[in-house]
């Protein structure tokens, strides 16, 4: 199997494109731009999920559901959001189907079923929310309102790739509603953070935090806080972003708050998403030649359980009791049972999914109590006593964690470059890829020039680095600090 | 608050509608016949989802997600299940807004952004689903799959109510393959259970389990299984269906399999769900006209603990260390530290949302060491030794639960009449309401006679119950067996 794989030498999008497959992760659908979410991709979201919504819910927030359709005279009620996302919408027209008079057994759009007001499937939820806040906002005690969504979303792109970009995806929308400027700013990059964690911590992925230049900002935000990543080949994702909206909805949306003085006043907003464009991420963070590497905390499977040659009566049994220890300590196991597959297969096999621990049991580890351990990230093998092999696979799972996170940190800091002047710039920026530290002058017309012949944007202003003035690489203008350049997905 | 109640046997539709407002569980919203599920609602059908997601995971099914767009041409391909569905269809028609040159600020559908084929929004997924396991299976190695979704779906239905009958809504949809008809059934009836088994130990309702008539089954079903569960008006309410699709799935999909003898054969195939509705069931089983009465098993909030009259230091410290005692035996406990709010109007409001149990805790009782405990589903108040909180709690959370079933089994039995004579039928469907369980002549013509002249409809061929032949109440004829007769949401 590992052997099909395009190594990402050759060429970088064919290699993800075989692990979405080859892993078991995603399939193309007879919908144009429309994934398949395949039992095993969506395990790792469901675990991302699980672990964003721990967080969200200790900081206070509450799901709720709102509908998927927003009729056009609310969408286009905010204009800089409806601008932003006209372009890729999919529109609901008519209600009905009936038979069609010129083919029998096929069905036609029955054209007397069509909708007064055309409905667009939701890109984004701000509208259809903010225009339900209106009703549910009187007084400052209404306030905050802080509610998550998890949804599905469609944005009619035109190129898309698995988990990266799909006409349809799954993701989480935070909304909440403030009454004052300050609360809504905290609970922006509050997010923010929880954003960042969350990739580093349980993503192993290391990610800059900073804030979108207006060029870049999510469309009717004030301001857009960003995670940025950067993936093997040089190019950066973002990952997550928290947008602090100012009162852009609540005026689009009429949405005023009575405060303690009696007074009325706008009400303060912020929205913030990730989607399962992580997974995107996950995947071009860790993953090598041979498939899928996972982080054992997203892994679907932490640890297989190998019988060799064959799962026959004693090797199981002892398998099954491994397994038993292991879970009990809250670990994720598969026992491999299946009798029909040699061991080198399943061994290309459960690397190709990215399993952290692979654990190999044959009669000869019976007789000397041993069991062989195999580390996905670091392809080392090791014998171990049977007696320590809890305390070896809890040990070694937060090992593989820390490695995997520290290798991409590596890797980063070997691409984060500051550059001075624009020549560099782009020799380097083909050569060499990644992050690039350098000065701009500001303005949305270098931002521009420079996307335009490099295709290179700012990721970000970064948050976190020191600032020092200089002069823009591009337009020799004064700079107050340096910004983030990189492609980006 | 409570006043603010229709009570049910002044308007019990009005009643309904009355609860899910006040109790805080949905909204209407700005799209015809979608409703606004907010948090408290949302929250219900987190706990259910989470226990029926852990059941269906332990019977070996996974999670997987598929597009929300059905193309017309693979919509249309089962034809029963197209007909099905089509009158009910929201269609997506175009992919791009533009600005309307006639409405400075205002957007139109971009007629050059008609998509080639129409894409149906999913009423239900098999055929999207079905056209994707083409692919997937080979051999008869390749089966069973056994795949869960949790999605939302859209039904564009005329009439709408919240949670019963919304033009979106949410659900899980099971889809699974099989190598042999006998073990696509085994799935269908195994599901069929775990959805009884849901309805009784954890919504506390209690459903009768039969087969549909064939005019009441599943469009594109060759069986379907479904729970009948009761509500207090007397109509019965279709709380989950579980189908055997046969082949007919596979044969309008052509998914064929090759077996152990290297034949090909077409895969058989099982669907079922539930969805939001369920809540719907919930809310009518067992709330009063003082609003929302929850079991313990499905609450948000199991427990809330009152500081009366205020929240004050020594009052609130006592109420986190009980809280906390709880906690730690896995409660859900909410303590109310609002100090702008009397006494009074909280047990109102919590007695609105249904909150199984009220602490109450005075002054008085911390020097007595005593708290009182009311119970929301028989309205009793005692006072017990603060020392016993836990267990006491603990074994009444038990009670509640069992009680709510067993008064919920007891109008059951009280309102399911076995009744022979089509006369009597008539008036007692009137008066009395409830199941009936009567002889009929297993016809098409004689249940739609029925249905036309009394709304009474086939709620299923009832399992687990004597068979015993008889004449038709209807047309005078030979009747094998009693099924269960009632008018239903």
């Amino acid at each position: 199997m590992a052997k099909e794989i395009t190594p990402r030498d050759e060429n970088y999008s064919q290699w993800y494109n075989d692990i979405v497959k080859k892993a078991g992760l995603a399939d193309s659908s007879a919908v144009r731009g429309c994934m398949v979410i395949k039992p095993y991709g969506y395990a790792i979201w469901e675990n991302m999920r699980d672990q964003l919504d721990k967080m969200f819910k200790e900081t206070g927030h509450v799901n709720a559901y709102f509908p998927l359709f927003v009729p056009k005279s609310l969408f286009e009620a905010e204009e800089k959001n409806a601008e932003g996302f006209a372009k890729e919408c999919a529109v609901v027209t008519h209600y009905r189907l009936k038979n069609d008079p010129n083919n029998p057994g096929k069905l036609m759009v029955d054209p007397e079923a069509k909708l007064e007001e055309e409905l667009i499937v939701r890109p984004t939820s701000e509208a259809i929310i903010w225009n339900t806040y209106r009703d549910w906002i009187q007084s400052y005690r209404d306030l905050p309102i802080l509610i998550n969504q998890w949804a599905n979303v469609v944005r009619w792109e035109m190129r898309t790739r698995p988990f990266l970009r799909t006409a349809e995806f799954l993701w989480q929308e935070g909304h909440t509603a403030h009454a004052t400027k300050t609360e809504a700013i905290v609970e922006a990059k509050m997010i923010h953070d929880i954003y960042a964690q969350f990739a580093e911590e349980y993503m192993a992925m290391p990610v800059i935090k900073g804030a979108k230049s207006e060029n870049e900002r999510f469309a009717g935000a004030d301001d857009t806080y960003t995670i940025e990543a950067l993936m093997q080949d040089g190019k950066a994702l973002q990952a997550g972003t928290s947008h602090f909206l100012g009162q852009n909805f609540a005026k689009a949306f009429n949405v005023t708050f009575s405060n303690d003085k009696n007074e009325y006043e706008y009400v303060w907003a912020t929205s913030w998403g990730v989607s399962t464009r992580l997974i995107g991420g996950l995947i071009m963070t860790h993953s090598d030649d041979e498939g899928l590497v996972l982080p054992p905390k997203l892994a679907p499977i932490q640890v297989v359980i190998v019988p060799i040659p064959k799962p026959e009566d004693e090797l199981l049994s002892k398998a099954n009791e491994i397994g038993n220890a292991l879970k009990a300590h809250g670990i994720k196991v598969k026992i491999d049972t299946d009798d029909t597959k040699r061991p080198g297969f399943k061994f290309a096999e459960y690397e190709m999914k990215g399993v952290p621990i692979r654990l190999g049991l044959g009669k000869r580890d019976i007789e000397n109590n041993t069991i062989e351990v195999a580390r996905r990230d670091t392809k080392e093998k090791t014998t171990i006593s049977l007696a320590d092999v809890v305390n070896h696979v809890l040990k070694l799972l937060d090992e593989i964690q820390e490695n995997l996170f520290q290798r991409a940190k590596r890797y980063r800091e070997n691409h984060f470059t500051a550059v001075d002047d624009y020549s560099e710039f782009k020799v380097q920026l083909e050569t060499k890829g990644g992050f690039f530290f350098c000065h701009w002058d500001g303005t949305h017309e270098t931002e521009e020039k420079i996307k335009e012949e490099t295709k290179a944007t700012i990721r970000c202003i970064p948050f976190d680095m020191p600032s020092e003035s200089g002069v823009c690489m591009y337009s020799g203008k004064p700079s107050e600090r340096r910004v983030v350049f990189a492609k980006a997905y």
